[in-house]
């Protein structure tokens, strides 16, 4: 198998699924008079992440992993987004990014080193099947979900189909 | 890169975190004076599963779908479990199971047929990587990711760190 094969077009499937439940929370605020920025910002517990950053770390933990994986430049990315509209833009343009890679980017990568950086001031070396299954995969998926659960709590109808991309 | 490498060291690791996640949700309770039942029956939504259901299906995510790509039997699991105790030896039992697969098992499995079952009456037969990327992981990381949010948002003194195993 390729190592390609099994992380960019998952990414590109997830953010796409986030895409779909975006649209469905969006609607959820016009049809029951709520202000956009209250789900925006809705967090399951105070010191946790609002949406937007949920969001926002889901579209970075799949492009900048890609990056790293791929040992290319890691893209900067600004997080300024405050509108479903324009979180829709950062995973529209994620999206792009993530089909620029080619397999050959990713041949051996599973072997090679990755330095991330991990909490403040600290940066890790693993190779590269490790940081995707220790570090990029977990994160990945941990924000997509949390912003699914976030949305959840708030009673917005989505399920697991749409968390799949399936719906 | 094996496929192997890709799947089962994943489960291990995430299964492993989360009994780690348990333990301190039970201490939780401990220190607070709270019925276990109540986090073991918490959920983020009414027509969300609880955590109890949360960690069983993180188990079988893991264990059942590694014995689809690794194409053996494909374990029966009760669901009885009612206690942090009895969750945690549901996640022992599901690693010790993990454990016993070799890389072997896997060779070429990312390109056979898997037939699984998703929702009622309904098989599915993708090709197991696709298997894995679109349905077992998915599914896996949700579980694991909404069990830890249920005990996030009930106040449980838990991070990223916990999540990922490394704490």
């Amino acid at each position: 198998m390729s190592f390609y094969d099994a992380t960019v077009p998952l990414f590109i499937q997830m953010l796409t699924a986030l895409t779909g439940i975006l649209n469905k929370a969006e609607a959820h605020c016009q049809a029951k008079g709520i202000q956009p920025e209250v789900l925006l910002s809705a967090r399951l517990y105070p010191d946790m992440l609002p949406l937007t950053k949920q969001v926002q770390l889901a579209c970075d933990f799949a492009g900048k992993s890609a990056a790293r994986l791929a040992h290319v430049e890691v893209p900067a990315t600004a997080d300024t987004e405050k509108s479903f509209d324009e979180l829709r833009q950062r995973l529209a343009t994620t999206v792009d990014y993530l089909k620029t890679f080619k397999p050959e980017q990713f041949e051996g990568a599973d072997a090679k080193d990755v330095t991330f950086p991990a909490g403040a001031n600290t940066n890790l070396t693993l190779k590269g099947q490790q940081f995707f299954n220790r570090f990029a995969l977990p994160n990945f998926f941990f924000h997509t979900s949390i912003a699914h659960g976030i949305l959840r709590h708030n009673g917005v109808e989505i399920g697991k189909r749409d968390f799949l991309g399936v719906a």
